[in-house]
């Protein structure tokens, strides 16, 4: 019997993105209400930078609509439902809600990696899905 | 028996590369004919900024190139090896022609990701060759 | 019997990183010496941009640590454990050394892919960690 590993790791979509962070309306509360989670503006608030940071998860949830294969509503609800939190050792993680969550599962992606960047001007992501 | 799940899907290369949008002389039809393919040439002009998209596109073959593990040939024939046109959900999609097909062939590639992005100056793309 | 396939490649970590190159204090010998082998300081001193080269190197040793989910500790000693050269075919290659090749034998890394671009001012890199 073949234990089939559950490796799993076929890769599916790939997903970068960037943005000036000067460009992201991170000090408007509406904007961050519609598209980022409680978490999400916690996290992103107490860091030395909020406004690098909240650019930083923006592009990140851009990549991950791009690794999905699904495009984004751009500032629409929807961005909310890509969450990415860091984990216990700092690493961030993506955590996939509502659409967003069903795309994956109908693509069979099972695991959606992503890594944030931001010099002093420009924010950029790297997103990874696979099985 | 193990049913050899077609997966394929391990690691085999990565590339990254980037260029101001302003350095790609896309206003250069001679350019444009030795690196893009017609159906390359016919999208990106339709696009909003074809500037930006004949520029998403260099950079988007030269990441494909640095995937495939073999270094371009620079503003040479082969950039039109590597085309990418969106299928039908949107997804930028890499087909490889000529020598970078066989190059990929040979090295047990059967499958390039790619992602692409451009902020208002800059054009970024990442892509993933997997078996 | 199942010759399970030695592929391994499930992606478990991915990295980007970018910086200006005129941030990353190339000019500074002792900076090198603490976060570069001697083998890429030869390296880089021989291409065309020795600072470009340098900085393209700095942030591919941060994409690396990032790919492998472990904080770099900055311009401490331990970048050097990143060792970043080029292959005989001029493809970038990572070696692990010290702590770095502890880490990523703990968490099963078996292969860490990367890829390096600078344009006139902004070094990119980025890295894929799998089994």
């Amino acid at each position: 019997f073949a234990t089939t590993p559950s490796t799993g790791g076929s890769a599916i979509g790939v997903g970068v993105d960037q943005e000036l962070i000067s460009s992201v309306p991170s000090h408007n509360p509406t904007f961050l209400a519609r598209n980022f989670t409680d978490a999400e503006i916690v996290y992103c608030r107490a860091q030395p930078s909020p406004p690098s940071s909240f650019a930083a998860r923006w592009v990140g949830k851009e990549a991950v609509f791009k690794s999905l294969g699904v495009k984004s509503k751009g500032a629409a609800a929807a961005m909310k439902d890509i969450e990415i939190l860091n984990d216990e050792l700092g690493i961030p993680t993506v955590r996939l809600h509502g659409e967003a969550k069903l795309k994956a599962e109908e693509r069979g992606i099972g695991k959606v990696l992503i890594s944030l960047s931001h010099s002093e001007t420009v924010a950029v992501a790297f997103a990874q899905a696979s099985s």
